[in-house]
Parts: C-alpha cells; sequence; structure tokens
C-alpha cells in the first residue's frame, strides 16, 4: 500500500505542484517578504485521544505543530486559520472554549492572529486542522533541498522525549499521576514547543542549508531532506541527544535512532559549520553529516551499524 | 443550545477578533492588493453522502464552496490548500485520486494553484478542509458591512435549486435515474459554480456595497449581511428568482423564502442601483430593499407577510 508521501509525490509530479512538499509553501508577498503556508490535520483516536489530555492542551498542541513548520523555514509566525470539526455531544460540553483558551495563549505569545476558520459538525470525531502563516525576508526561506556532500548534520534539544511519552501514556500513564522523570515526557507528547527563534537565528544569520521539524522522527524527516537534497547521509548513533528523562527510564539497547519517534518538534537541519553555539540558542548537536550517497542514511558507533530504517510516524 | 455563529460571534468579541466574520478574512499583502483567505470543512454523513456523489464531483464541490466566499469578496482566487483525512478502506480505493482530478480541473479552470495542506487518516468519515486565498486591489474587498438604508438586495442567478436537489437525494433519487428537471436541481446540489467573474465586476465598479454568497439559505445570509451592517431588511417575495425546475416540480405555496435552503452558492449583494445588468453578468434580480430596521428582516408580497426567520442551514 502506498504511503501518504508517495502519494503526494505523486500528485506533485502529475500536476506539476512545485511547492507541494516541504514544511511550508513558499509565496511571493511584496518586494521584500515571502509569505510561507501550512496546515496539519489532527485527528482524535489517530492524532491525540481525550483521555490522554485536556482541550486547553489540545489547543496549544494544534498550534504548536504548526508553528513548527513556520520555524523549519526560519520564518516569524503572523497569522492563523482554525478549522474544527466535532460532534454535537463534545459541542455541548465548554471543550471549544478550552481548546480556544489554550490555543490563544499560545498565539498571543507568538503574536499571532486568528483571523479565520470554519467550526462544523462531525457524526463523532473531533478533527482540527490548523492553518498557519508566517512571514521571511525575501528569497531565505530555508527549504529541505539545500543540503550539500560535506554539510554537517545538526538537531535543536533533545530527540525521543515524545516518543518515551507517546509509549508512557499508550501504558495507561497519566500526566497527573507520574513521577517527574515520566510526567517530563509525557509533557513532550502533550505539550510540544515550536523552536520559532532557533529558526530564525539560523535562516537570518545563514548558517543553515537545509530545515525540517522532526516530526516523523528523526530517520523519516533525515530521509526527507536527503530526498529533497538528492544526498546522502551518515549520522554518528552515539552523538545523537537523547532526551534525559528517556535515558532515565529506558535502557540504551533500546534507544536506537530507528526507533526514535516523532512529534519532538525539534529542528533538524545541514550547515557547512562544523560548531554551532549561541546565547540566543537551545542546545545544538551534531550528529553527522551530508555524503553523496544518494538517498543512503547510514548509521555509525564507530563502526558502521547499518542504513537507518526509512520508518517514522506515517497515517498509512 | 447555542450555533457556531455565536460561539463565533463569541470568541470574536473576547478576544478581539477583528477579521474574522466576513466570507473571507482580508490582510494585507502589499502596496496595491489586498490577500483574501478563507476555509470550509466538509465532513462525511454531515455535509455531504458517498453514495449520492461521486469522488470527482466531491473534488470539485470542496473547491467551489471556497471559490464562492473568495467572489463574495470580489476577489480573483490564486492558490489553495487541500487537507483530506480518510479511513484506511478509502485510502485504498482510487476514490482520493479521483478526488483530486475534479479539484485540479477547476482549479485549473481559475487558475489556481494547490501549494499544500495535508493527508491524513480517520477511524472511519471521509474529512475535507478546503483553503483558498485571493486577492483583490487594496481596500476594495466587498465586506458584509457595507449596506446602507435605502440600498437595494440583489442575487444573481436562481435559488433554491440545490436545496430542490437536497430534498430529491434525501427521497432516493439520483443523478444517474431521474427526469432532466430532477437532473438540473440535483446537479445544483452536486456541482455548485462560484460566481467568481460577477462577483469581480461588481467589485471593480464599486457597485456592490455589502455582499455575501448564499451557502447558508437566504434568509440566514441576508441576516448576515443586516447584522454586519447593522440595518434591516424587506423582500418582495414575488421578486424571489426561484429556481426553473423548482418552480416546475415544486408548488407555489411550498417555495416560501424562508424554507429556501442553502448552497445556492449565488451572491447576495446591496448597491445604490436600482438596476443592474449586463452582458458579462448572470441575470441580477432586485428582491427587496435595505431598511433602517436594524435586524428585522421583512417579507412582503402585496401586503406584509411578517418577518423572515432567522433560519438556514446550521450545524449546531
Amino acid at each position: 500500500m502506498r504511503t501518504e508521501f508517495e502519494f503526494i509525490r505523486n500528485i506533485k509530479e502529475k500536476y506539476g505542484l512545485h511547492r507541494v512538499g516541504d514544511d511550508c509553501a513558499v509565496l511571493p508577498k511584496d518586494a521584500r517578504t515571502d509569505l510561507v503556508v501550512t496546515a496539519d490535520l489532527l485527528v482524535e483516536d489517530i492524532d491525540f485521544r481525550l483521555a490522554w489530555t485536556t482541550a486547553e492542551l489540545l489547543g496549544v498542541k494544534a498550534l504548536a505543530v504548526s508553528l513548527s513548520d513556520i520555524a523549519a523555514m526560519g520564518a516569524t509566525p503572523r497569522w492563523a486559520m482554525l478549522t474544527v470539526g466535532l460532534p454535537k455531544s463534545i459541542w455541548k460540553t465548554n471543550f471549544l472554549d478550552k481548546f480556544y483558551e489554550g490555543w490563544i495563549t499560545l498565539a498571543n505569545h507568538h503574536n499571532v492572529e486568528l483571523i479565520g476558520g470554519d467550526v462544523s459538525r462531525t457524526t463523532d470525531k473531533i478533527v482540527i486542522d490548523s492553518i498557519v502563516a508566517g512571514e521571511v525576508p525575501k528569497g531565505k526561506a530555508v527549504m529541505r533541498s539545500g543540503a550539500k556532500p560535506g554539510d554537517s548534520i545538526f538537531v535543536t534539544g533533545a530527540l525521543g522525549g515524545a516518543a518515551g511519552g507517546l509509549i508512557l501514556l499508550e501504558s495507561g500513564f497519566r500526566y497527573s499521576n507520574v513521577s517527574k522523570k515520566k510526567k517530563g515526557l509525557i509533557a513532550r507528547q502533550l505539550r510540544p514547543t515550536a523552536r520559532i527563534e532557533a529558526g530564525k537565528y539560523l535562516m537570518k544569520r545563514s548558517i543553515a542549508t537545509a530545515m525540517i521539524d522532526i516530526s516523523d522522527g528523526l530517520g523519516a524527516d533525515l530521509y526527507h531532506i536527503c530526498d529533497a537534497s538528492a544526498v546522502g547521509a551518515c549520522v554518528d548513533h552515539n552523538a545523537i541527544p537523547f532526551d534525559d528523562n528517556l535515558r532515565a527510564l529506558m535502557p540504551a539497547g533500546e534507544r536506537s535512532a530507528g526507533r526514535l519517534g516523532g512529534e519532538d518538534f525539534e529542528l533538524l537541519f545541514t550547515s557547512p559549520r562544523k560548531k554551532i553555539s549561541s546565547p540566543k540558542l537551545p542546545p545544538i548537536t551534531r550528529i553527522g553529516e551530508i555524503t553523496a550517497n544518494v538517498g543512503i542514511v547510514e548509521v555509525v558507533a564507530g563502526n558502521i551499524l547499518g542504513t537507518l530504517p526509512r520508518t517514522g510516524y506515517r497515517h498509512f
């Protein structure tokens, strides 16, 4: 069965949709500015469960996942549309009021203006389409396609926390009744942070040659960069900055790069630089190097461990 | 229970969302142009039924309903995003390919570029979020709020056809096995046309003072104009241009203005002019006049029949 990535690649080619396929589409706005736009669909019992989260946190996450796509372009978020479909049973509760409260709190923090959207009824599940637009200086949006052999590969922050949180939630743990370390992991899953400031910094100083946010998983997202840039990559397994809470709760043997899972919403980017740090940036870790082995992502730990599986979160 | 219109008005006031509430949000683009943007959610078994339509027609309708919002601003559509959620059973079929074929055919006709969106999984129903953006000369977007007492009220084309088609579909008739007149009504329901050229004409010549597309129903949409403009209206029942096929199939007594239903996607607008016609326009019918009776829409037919009910399609 084809994956959604294959389907999108297919219609992109079939209909010549040259703006489709990056974290955001880039459109000319005015003489000095480009507009970047993204949409993310969240579906109840596929992308979230009501028993695991709250309406406010869901509002925060709905916006954060799209802000993360804006961050991955190096852009500044400006406005958003919010489309929500929900069944009558939920409509009768205060769910939507609380959802908007969470959403607006994060939007205000980033000066994002809610300009429209839609509210509609579904037969039984909640669906949310989060549309966010941002601005970036003309021609400066950081695409997935700019990685060059020899570039270093970097990630912001720590990885695996959101996937760890998901495992805990699936195992019956809830935020309200677990230890501090488990709380940390569940919070990474339920209340992600978009790396807006880091993305802008890396764009402004032309540090990043290619960038993506880690939503599908390190492996899947690194393949997205390699595919778009027609390059390969070599990742040093020992350099991967696993989340401290994950290290504490999961044995080293289980923490493989290929099983990192998605939704960390950290930035994965490439740069000719060997080292990047600034008081204005979160921790930035060099995890490997771009190679000329087109379409192949190797993992090494002293010696070669093999190729990173092309897995990651996919709906189909 | 509150309606979705009440909910939207509430969050608009609570959070000071001044761009929310028209057919499209209007945003500055460059020195000469404004951007207008709209989103419309279509949910299986709420807004459409797979047994009544085809994947191609659904693709056409998903775009047309949003194009109609662009038309209601007097704008020219430019780009779109398409978010589709569907269950695995539908993913395995050629539904999505056919849906995009229908969508792209109409998009090409209007030079609308597909720039992105999302494809995701749902547990059982199809959901579609149709996002379309257009452009209009700066300050020229036709809002719902510009109607003045004494303005005439006009509609493009004919009304009631889509609602007639819906009644037929609900009664078990299908496009493939009905008479020509019934086919005409069902086509109005399944394959609506957006009045893009008429909207642009009415904007360019500054003919329309307020405009909306008829998606909820004549009564509901006229109230939207009256509420936004702080005016009232008086509609001449005898002047309403009922769809010819509807006239032929439904007795005059049942064709009341209050039961017209939505989804005709004609333009409803106000103008200081008393008569509007042009070879470049579809038939334009004067159906009444804007009054100073704030919030009251009267219906007359010689003598006063009463006030038009504030009904129309609503999800909640």
